[in-house]
């Protein structure tokens, strides 16, 4: 594989990252038509965290996040970074040093196919992460692979300059020229389900709501 | 499968019930001879919590939320539902706003073979549930299931009406007709332990207190 | 299998063990080589714990619990129980009233290769523990085992008298004659890192600080 | 749990048995509404073998074969072992000894959520193994469990009686009453497929035969 | 999602194609720089072929192979399909009649993220599969997805017409463009590997064909 | 962690190896107290091999094979390759060319907690392995790592020098001074074992010839 780091990438518009980010994971990936979701295997650090930002790619090899330095410097503030791997690893690609480097660079949170370590400082910090596993296995810095090439993420396909969404939910990528069409259709979505709420709040029952129950009977359904 | 929602069932007594929840998972499993739990897999969103009820029984088809909402008019206050699936899955089958809808009739908590989403909201909300997974994957209303019928939940079958007992430790299941027996067991077992903890806390051994000396030493341990 | 406890064991140093204590499980393990990590399904029950201390290594049958219990009288202050077990399995084997012997005979954790129940109470007594699974599933007190033999716990031997390390980011063993040198190579990699950080914090690139620049374009690492 | 064994339980008909045995288990499941099929885990020691008898119902407890004896005498010539155990478990619970006991008294196979050990002997005897993992792991006789009572195995419940249906494709349930009738649409199915699959084979699309053109157009497919 | 299926798509050359079903897939992928291996969860559902062709792609939902049937009438003879799905799934997506229908249509295998069934037929008809489960669930046919569009696949992004090679060891892909010079990597490889086979043989050690002792000298290897 | 190759180790006794060969896993690991077993997941790549030998023990890190090359040198004819990872890892480390060199040395066969390569060639060189995962993906050679030291391979202690006993029930560990001890207890059981089998074979139960009735009926066991 030929080893590349992209300077420059088209990144998402701010304000449809920031209203992507206030729709949360599970919005987002309904309004989008349920696509572009991270396996669930991936797992926030701590709780509480909702971000969203534009995505810069690194393809890293196993045990070795030499890559993740590289893409530290390509980063503008407000960027995620969403790291695949070469091959099913476990290691702790990532701590606090790293964490440390990124916060400086205004780098808002990780998104990693792998393990991370220094959990503990990492919440301290208030640096999110979501990944595969917590391992305190280190890494070297030996072999180099790509930054901002399109990436498989936790079985996602991931382009530079997508938009990520995370939250205690787990990870959303939208396209990044499909993040404002994402962003309204999330909007009308909330905005009905804020109705829907009420009404179910209310006691009225979704099988009404929804007007379920003559499909449900078409389909069969039978009441004893 | 013929469709079936069976509108009426009998209950465990709700004093019985009351008492389980006191007692907590670990102690009424093993008073009922250490049977009746789910596979360690359910693991609750927050912890915390420590609930009992009668269980109305759902089966789902993956990826399919229908039954939920017909199994929330059948509920009375205190139930809790106990969602099985006809094939393995992992889909966000549940989330805010069927929580609103579970709230509002008085269901306690839910507990299901499959994903769960809007964590951060259910834990606001303090609505416990116990999972497989949590997925932001959305789930369409298509095709009816069971409710109120024995399902298999995380490897345990359940009747509805039986008791569901769940807590930080997991979900424990006692058959209707064995909740009073079970909890007059575990009260048994509850003040039996309250003086061995005295005893332990006091540094007593547990191989004294448990006289295992002996029958250790019969099977064979030798001491160098 | 004969069926042996060892009653004297030789521990490692107290001050050495504190010291390991403070540099906590990345730092050790990177210290003494990348050796010596469990494997990271080893999960604390709650987190902020992190403790060092000398192993007390027991082998366990899965479903039987005696072997704790022959352990614990042969514990010492400050000295950690570490349990593998003969065949793969997940029964709660510790719970409340094990921890409560333990803590009154100054054990400070438990890390077992198997479950554990009572996690509530255990969290609120502040006794930590790391383990595969949290389970209700109690168990029998029949079969002897080994205490004070060597063991394999998630993949890794441990000897009696180790030292175990234990933080958020998992376990790590430190063989007991090594402990020292263990510290100083810690020391000075946290003495190291203390300078990194800032420079980090201050901006500055890992590539730079590392020297990773030259060494990533001769293995081939191209910018566009 | 009281530990029982039942003596005398229904079986399914004899031709009715023979027949699904020869429809395997794919169309058997199709044809009852895609329910009753074991978790894909549970895969034959050896290929070839397509069987389907009446379920004698095992409950075991980890590591201990007991009962399996037990329902060795309880069973007819043309029955199917099906053992469910109280708590995962990858102990190898039968092999060879067993097999031989079980062939003599016309066991046709066995289907267990566990572990078997002798796979080479049990295929020179062409005795047929449904399990979830090999395993040399030896068991014990000490602790009684259930025979003939409803049990969970792989996820489906098995009630003594049922229509156990097994092959390469893994193992499907038939409730006992309801065999006729899945042998009267399991072969329909069949018949109907045969047409289906002359028609294919001589290049005609399913996308016609089945009319999908239209039905997917109008869920929105686009040809580019 | 936009449900797109495109008709025509470039195919990589023949030629080159069949090449590299010679080389086979460790080779392949080394070759290429050890990149383009699908997880080893995926697995022959019998041992022996050794296939490569151009891939045509699908984008499959759980539980629904619509899109199977739709890919099937875009293949030419040589293609192999190659399916992922929107969220993890182990249904049978495929079994001995849409094999039937894509034999007809000189369709050479499938490689398929998910699962199959009817796999003693398919073995009969020498269709060679790559799944990730073998499961007797069915399928619907209702929801539309795509046809060759970009498309992850255990854990790989595939683009239409880039060679799938399958064999014992698992499945590989190669960029369509990529294909001639890996096949002249290969083949090199193949030729290089032919002498150092035969050193091999003939008692020579690794460690001096490969100039390995002074490079493990130097990396700290010492012999006691 | 010091990087040491062991030139010179103590084997087995030749005919306690070729003994313990003819006995077979299941039966050497019954009689030596059902320890030593490698977990489950470690099977072989084609069935019908059952081999034993003196363990030639290496630790390699993950993706890199060096250390298998070292061991070559260091074997003799019937010695078998007991392969440990300092962290999981799925990497195919060992292939055709490393078996064509095992095989000129008179290595037997390979027990790797890591992947494999080249199966199809492997198994028409009738070179057994029994490994974790079957992978094309390839490694370096640039990390040393030990041989002939003490290694955990799957779970279980290995010491050069001890005896591995492999077939298709999986792999069984003897340490090497009890071998002697396990063939006799080995052979009395398989002694034993004949004639049982020819008791079941007449149709006689387990029930009876265990004398199981009473005590099953002490344990509670009833009979309906």
């Amino acid at each position: 594989m030929k080893s590349v780091a992209v300077r420059h990438i088209e990144r998402a518009n701010r304000e449809v990252v920031a209203g992507l980010a206030e729709q949360g994971v599970a919005t987002v990936h309904e309004a989008q038509g349920r696509l572009g979701l991270l396996q669930p295997y991936m797992r926030p650090i701590y709780k509480g965290a909702r971000i969203a930002g534009s995505a810069v790619t690194v393809l890293a090899h196993p045990g070795d996040n030499s890559m993740l330095h590289v893409a530290v410097e390509l980063c503008q503030p407000g960027d995620i970074l969403v790291v695949g791997v070469s091959a099913a690893n476990s290691d702790g690609m990532f701590g606090d040093l790293l964490a440390t480097s990124a916060k400086s660079h205004g780098i808002q949170g990780l998104v990693i196919d792998a393990g991370v370590r220094d959990t503990a400082e990492l919440t301290r910090m208030e640096f999110p992460v979501w990944c595969k596993v917590i391992s305190a296995k280190g890494t070297v810095k030996e072999t180099p692979g790509l930054v901002n090439k399109p990436v498989v993420c936790a079985g996602c396909l991931v382009n530079p300059g997508d938009v990520v969404v995370a939250d205690d939910d787990g990870v959303c990528i939208v396209p990044r020229d499909a993040g404002a069409e994402a962003l309204e259709l999330s909007r009308a979505r909330t905005e009905n389900e804020k109705c829907v709420r009420e009404r179910l709040a209310a006691g009225e029952l979704g099988l009404d709501i929804y007007r379920m129950r003559d499909k449900l009977a078409a389909a069969g359904l039978e009441y004893e």
